[in-house]
């Protein structure tokens, strides 16, 4: 199967066909999950998958698939696929390239006429942007959603289950599949940084995806008035918190350039010109490409935090937040993927995800890959752009590994 | 005059009352200038002026005022007053004890029956605080109130605008009184520091007040994904605000200790955890005791914060906004005061004001001076306190320096 190659055409038709639901007018899409549009989008994917006929299956997640069965029913199933849904305002490109490269993966494979050794799905996940709940979908079917996640979802509890009424879903953890089901998953999605293009890329391959820590840092001082009190007699919580950010940065600068760090959420209280800050409510986000890495960078954050709040005549609370480990993707799949690379004459490179994706979830329960193609104008909004080549090329990369993980 | 006394108790009953107007339930008030809270001890103080005898006025920038008219309709005017707003939940004496001090006089030089050479006028001026405009209304009645700030409001010009719609008020500069008018003002006002109680001192007799300059800093870098950029591709508008606090706070305290900085309004945006600050709203505060301090401070910082805009590849915007020039009390008022504290064997010493008060304001328009009476807890905060002897020491201290300027 090394000469097969996606319908490029084709491809891009449906790209912009789906483009159309919940369009924003300024290039962008706006289908949060489970909302109208997003409900939509599946609606039309259903469509298409019925028109290429595939088998289409919803599962208790809402998670949305076409399949392409193998002579043996006990088969286990090789998944491809991303998300449909999109963040608020968001762009065209994030999750959709993923889906309908899917479907046209497995609309090629279908016309080759070839039997195959395991079941093909093409799958659309529900909720990877976490409007409700982060990677809802994917999570449910690697079995990793905890009841708990559900009772207390990030998107709220009202909003949760006016989204799964409009799904008509019941009980998401159902969707588990178990890993004596699942040959593997694969994934393409743009890029969201600027590292293939700097580098020259066409391809990049995942090897992990970043683990996520994030605190609630609270620095307490006084409030005083900002008059009448010597800037020696302060305990100005701003101080404090801007001291923080200032040594977080050059920290991880220094001693984690593989890291990031983020204070993307202040609250300074009580927010008045004239009151020297009483309190800062800080939120700090950081990101590691390994367990050790992210242990280490959350000490010396924490530690850092400590010395300031110190060093300021501060207190300081700490609360831990979301923590999602990071995630290797398996060897056997980033080998398939350079495989196809070399089979398409695609320049890759390694490459380390900021971001979390399904690929994070799934890699819990089968041996798990992803992919991204070069793309610019950030991400998470209307500007976000892949080439109709960057596209192509990625969907070849994806036909390729599978046929490489068929055997073939 | 010399024995004439207030009604402490009288005075004490009206400030209990007015304290529960905008309670906050922690002993302090939340009155911002023109919110609904502030409009009802407005319409409270109207009904206590009424209940005194003395005539009701609102003037176009929504001062009002209880007024005891002297038998010449052509008399100048003696104001005593403050003010009746409050920081966000902030303390319950500051500007109200100025007020109910100047209603008790008039009320006590009422009951006198003696006609007196001036007309008396308690008032309470707009938003002293500064909540949308740095002493709008003693400004406003001074003369000295541009268009320009009420075009770029320091709380925003829809706020503004609401609140002047709330309270009625269409062109807040109408208000302005000519120095032929005006006989002089007088303050009393909780100390917003520790000066008086550490000197044992009862009355402090203000000398001069600081100047007061203020910016709305933009700091303007991009909104990224915290996770996908690495840190020296970001431009962080959040890492260049925390770089100006700590650069200014440190230049303050090697150069200019007479002065004071403050960064008590800061605005994060988007405000997600996971996306870098692409814009932060910084409100600047500088304080100096004299002109010429306040305007190579002003240099110095504006400087500053260039030089940190550029070092963090941001785009700065710079709105001044209120500008209070510092101001000296009147030679003559201070002495009605000291000759008071005679009169009523009050330990007095001088000070200097490290607050703006409406006296700044005054002092533009006429011979202007206030007193200071010792608080505790700081100031701006629920837990500020001055205990009832030291209200009474301070409305009478009032009342005999407006007996003296009266001849009395």
């Amino acid at each position: 199967m090394e000469n097969l190659r996606v319908n490029t055409d084709r491809l891009i038709r449906d790209f912009e066909a789906l483009a159309e639901i919940g369009a924003t007018g300024d290039g962008g899409v706006h289908r949060p999950a489970l909302s109208d549009a997003h409900l939509a989008a599946r609606a039309w994917f259903k469509n298409r998958v019925l028109d290429a006929g595939l088998e289409f299956q919803m599962d208790a997640a809402g998670n949305v698939s076409g399949r392409l069965p193998a002579p043996d029913p006990a088969a286990k199933t090789l998944l491809i696929g991303s998300h449909l849904d999109s963040v608020p305002n968001g762009g065209r490109f994030d999750g959709a390239v993923g889906v309908l490269t899917a479907l046209e993966v497995l609309r090629t494979f279908r016309e080759t006429g070839i039997t195959f050794r395991y079941h093909l799905e093409a799958i659309d996940f529900t909720d990877e942007e976490g409007t409700l709940v982060g990677l809802l979908g994917s999570r449910a079917l690697a079995g990793i959603l905890s009841p708990d996640e559900l009772e207390n979802p990030r998107g709220g509890r009202e909003a949760l289950a006016a989204g799964m009424a409009r799904a008509g879903l019941t009980n998401p953890r159902a969707a588990r599949r178990l890993p004596e089901e699942l040959a593997g998953y694969l994934e393409v999605h743009i890029e969201q940084g600027p590292r293939l293009i700097e580098a020259g890329a066409e391809i990049g391959i995942v090897e992990a995806l970043v683990g996520i820590g994030s605190y609630e840092l609270v620095f307490l001082g006084r409030a005083d008035h900002a008059g009448t009190t010597p800037m020696d007699s302060r305990r100005d919580a701003g101080l404090g918190a801007a001291a923080l950010i200032l040594a977080a940065t050059d920290a991880v600068r220094g001693s984690y350039p593989d890291c990031v760090v983020n204070f993307g959420r202040v609250e300074v209280i009580p927010g008045a010109h004239n009151i020297v800050p009483g309190r800062v409510n800080l939120g700090m986000e950081f990101r590691a490409p390994s367990q050790a890495r992210q242990d280490s960078l959350e000490d010396s954050l924490l530690q850092l935090a400590r010395r300031t709040a110190e060093t300021h005549n501060l207190s300081l609370q700490e609360t831990s937040q979301a923590c999602v480990p990071p995630a290797a993707c398996a060897p056997e799949i980033q080998q398939a993927f350079e495989l196809a690379c070399r089979r398409l004459e695609l320049r890759s490179i390694p490459l380390f995800s900021g971001a979390g994706h399904d690929t994070q979830a799934l890699a819990a329960v089968c041996p798990a890959g992803m992919i991204f193609i070069p793309s610019t104008g950030g991400s998470h909004n209307p500007k976000e752009h892949a080439t109709r080549q960057a596209i192509e090329n990625g969907a070849n990369t994806v036909l390729q590994a599978a046929a490489v993980l068929l055997g073939g």
